[in-house]
């Protein structure tokens, strides 16, 4: 079973409602900056860094960011990919929340959240819209000390 | 030479103005939904149809969608590409504003354009940040009937 976001997101409402949730949970927190995680992290991550007033950062896979990057590689189901970053999105210190639609095992966010911190980034939160925790990737992302939020979470995939 | 928006969508002030300038544009036409194209083009459209209060689309590579879809082909500089579209999308007579960060040669946004079209939609307008003028893609599409509105233009290209 695939869970897709995008019927969600099509509908005025279900859009607004996604992103004013995500923004009430981060509305008193110090926020430099959101990292999103191509593709779908762009679409929340985007609208969520407009609503909270804050820059937004791609984060990439391989080969598409034009700049000076540093890469940070994770394992699939079968075999591995590459996330990438421009080396001058983030400054030494500054407070980021990371973004994608979808955690289930944790490997992209855990690759996404490396590059961050090799840039001196400090990973405050990572958000999400749905957790599939059966795959364990919130456990994760807890046992490293970080929050894990997500709007909604199916069991049993 | 490549244009490139990051460093412009990592400062706080920098994505705000660029949202708002954009959504000024369009703030008294009526819109249903906002199409954005793979994959900057997430990150403005979502964050603007978030600020206009409307449903959001994306418009994907060829085999990132996961339901149905229908496909359109356009040429690139070597080789043609696809992009695709959900058919449950977008509703027959429902205004569309369609979003990417640059608009150069046009056959990205044609290619969109002739999607939502093909769904019953009505592409009321077309929205950059950025416009090569010399490569003659926002004049193709005013030759179509098409507005292609954009933030800046970069001559000499």
């Amino acid at each position: 079973m695939f869970r897709d976001i995008t019927t969600l997101l099509q509908d005025a409402q279900g859009f607004a409602m996604v992103i004013n949730s995500l923004a009430e949970q981060y509305k008193n927190q110090k926020i430099d900056k959101i990292a999103g995680i191509e593709a779908r992290g762009f679409i929340i991550g985007a609208a969520l860094a407009y609503k909270l007033g804050v820059g937004f950062v791609p984060i990439r896979k391989a080969g598409k960011l034009p700049a000076d990057t540093i890469s940070q590689s994770y394992e699939l189901e079968y075999g591995t990919d590459q996330l990438e970053i421009h080396t001058d999105a983030i400054n030494a210190g500054e407070q980021v929340l990371l973004v994608d639609d979808l955690i289930a095992t944790g490997g992209t966010a855990e690759a996404a959240i490396a590059l961050i911190q090799q840039l001196g980034g400090v990973v405050m939160a990572c958000a999400f819209v749905i957790d599939l925790p059966d795959l364990g990737g919130s456990m994760r992302l807890a046992a490293k000390g970080l929050s894990a939020f997500s709007l909604c979470q199916f069991d049993g995939e």
